[in-house]
């Protein structure tokens, strides 16, 4: 049986694991949930999914959610290159470490101003108040002032050190979202600048074909 | 070297790895870092936990923080009976997806709840306006249905199975805290009084321990 892998590019955790399946090159089956026909809140979606989210795994009857648990299960399970998941106890704490952070900080902060800056307004055709649109965005630039000071400051090329992991993957696509939402994450921020111009390189063409899709948001969020 | 623990049992995480700590046995020095002295923003804390917040360890230099990399961490090093986080891969994967999922639904939901309820209003002494008391209750009660229909939904008396785990441990703690808050998280979830009940009860006498310095918050939501 194949891996069956379900996810929707418009969401940055299925983007991020459909990169690391990829770098990883574990085979699996795509399987496109489209979240703008709320497909995730229907069956037979449901059955994969109970939470109604994406992303999601049907390892020949295994169903698992939540992205960060599913990239721990695939390297436990599969022959994932060291780097991108680290097998020695230290190595798999650091990148751990950032994986559980940024749920609350770095994606929070990110993901509200997407969805008030773009989604929202997109959906409803109405722009943001000012209020909130504020507000999202100051905590934005908190995470990413948290980013570049905490989790760059010290030099390293990648967030745990000199290789590339999983934790690269994940905090790269949350940030690019907020590029395609209209606001330069890098501006300010030179070592956020230098670590993700090489992240986008090192994971080429992976990167740049799971955010072809966001491409429409470039040019939407432009003219709102 | 002893493990160093740095924890304030004001933090649910912080709650939740103590008692994890005392019911797998793992050696430790409890190092107290007092939130409402501010030690967690300042020297020497920082130097531990550069992000300045709890819980932390050091184990003989290492330094790692967030609770949930630190449960894996210590399980990884440590002899841990293997139902507090199984070495199984799908026993792992699914103590891994609650302790994922409840990030940005129960803890989110509670936090929120009891910090509008609760701290805010005994920090500045001023009640919580109506409407974002209202907006969190509802946020709040709607994680909390979620944990009743979808986690405990399919009978077991655990959230992964038949047997307790580090998932039961972080959820717990979570929803103890609206309880102390004032608002009752069993009324209307049957299952979830059961379970409450029973982790309560295994976890005895570490868990209530844990809970002794949340009692003044009892008293003190009371009178708001």
């Amino acid at each position: 049986m194949t891996l069956k892998y379900y996810f929707d590019l418009l969401s940055q955790p299925s983007r991020a694991l459909k990169i690391f399946l990829s770098v990883t090159k574990i085979p699996h089956e795509s399987c496109q949930v489209a979240l703008r026909k709320g497909e995730h809140k229907q069956e037979p979606y449901l059955s994969v999914n109970r939470f109604g989210r994406v992303p999601a795994i049907d390892d020949d009857g295994f169903k698992l959610s939540e992205s960060v648990a599913i990239v721990r299960y695939l390297s436990n399970k599969y022959s994932v290159p060291n780097n991108w998941y680290p097998k020695d106890v230290k190595g798999q704490a650091a990148v751990d470490e950032f994986l559980e952070w940024h749920h609350l900080d770095l994606r929070l902060g990110c993901a509200m101003y997407f969805q008030t800056r773009v989604l929202k307004p997109m959906l409803t055709g109405q722009p943001p108040s000012e209020k909130s649109l504020q507000m999202f965005t100051e905590r934005m630039n908190t995470s990413l002032d948290n980013f570049e000071n905490l989790w760059l400051g010290d030099g390293r090329p990648y967030l745990t050190g000199n290789q590339i992991s999983a934790a690269d993957i994940f905090a790269a696509c949350e940030i690019e979202q907020v590029a395609f939402g209209g606001h330069d994450p890098t501006k300010g921020r030179p070592k956020l600048g230098v670590w993700l111009e090489r992240v986008r390189k090192d994971l080429s063409p992976h990167y740049q074909e799971a955010h072809t899709f966001l491409e429409k948001f470039r040019t939407a969020s432009s003219k709102l």
